[in-house]
């Protein structure tokens, strides 16, 4: 079975302080949220799960809007993760992914929509995470 | 219940490459992995994950080294994720983490190993992931 290895590594700055790097990308400063106690201004757990979902989603979305030939002008997204105290902890308990598109023709508006639906079944960061994920696409002609 | 919102957002570069945004924080540019096409240099969503659930488990274990008064005097973690080619997509099939730390005297090293047993059960992040997840704790005193 075809397989890649990803790696990351973390270094302790003291407190709720610490360097993450991978090979090849520049360092990140991260830390816990100022929410629970940490400095504010860096990325933060929190913060990376969410951005790595939708990055995913993006990217898989990429390959079906690729391959489908999909007019596709703009593309942003705005994500909002709830995280809940528990009787377990504190636990993610909803991601919401609101995406807004600019599509080149009416036709691509639900090319779109069925490229993004694709990507939520394909993206392997979303499929990892066994919290309720919530997408919606807003596309308009442009 | 006590709840929190945590917020991201994306905006498309082209390609697979995006910019992803949090208030308060530096913007970072992400992309897809060299491995399935896209630039090299960039934070990607594997790494992202993998980035998350290493740095949570490090604020989280911090919680109960503090309340524990465990003399730590550095940690650093290793992360490889191992993404499989499987029925359903690519799909990360496991995660391990490394840590390597080294403690003021003999007693901290199972309080460490403790610590770290509980932030593995506590940490929302490795909680909201059904991907299995190996965590060692290689403590020396020094």
């Amino acid at each position: 079975m075809a397989s890649w290895t990803f790696e990351t590594s973390l270094k302790w700055q003291g407190g709720e302080r610490a360097l993450e790097s991978a090979p090849h990308r520049p360092d990140l400063n991260v830390s816990g949220p100022p929410e629970f106690g940490g400095p504010d201004g860096q990325w933060t757990p929190e913060h990376l799960m969410l951005a790595s979902i939708e990055a995913c989603l993006l990217m898989t979305a990429m390959y079906f809007i690729t391959k489908g030939k999909i007019g596709l002008t703009s593309y942003e997204s705005a994500t909002k993760g709830i995280l809940e105290k528990t009787a377990n902890g504190l636990r993610y308990t909803s991601i919401q992914i609101g995406i807004r598109a600019v599509v080149a023709a009416e036709a691509d508006r639900a090319a779109l929509q069925k490229a993004v639906e694709s990507a939520e079944k394909y993206c392997p960061m979303s499929a990892a995470v066994n919290v309720p994920l919530r997408v919606t696409v807003d596309a308009v002609v442009g």
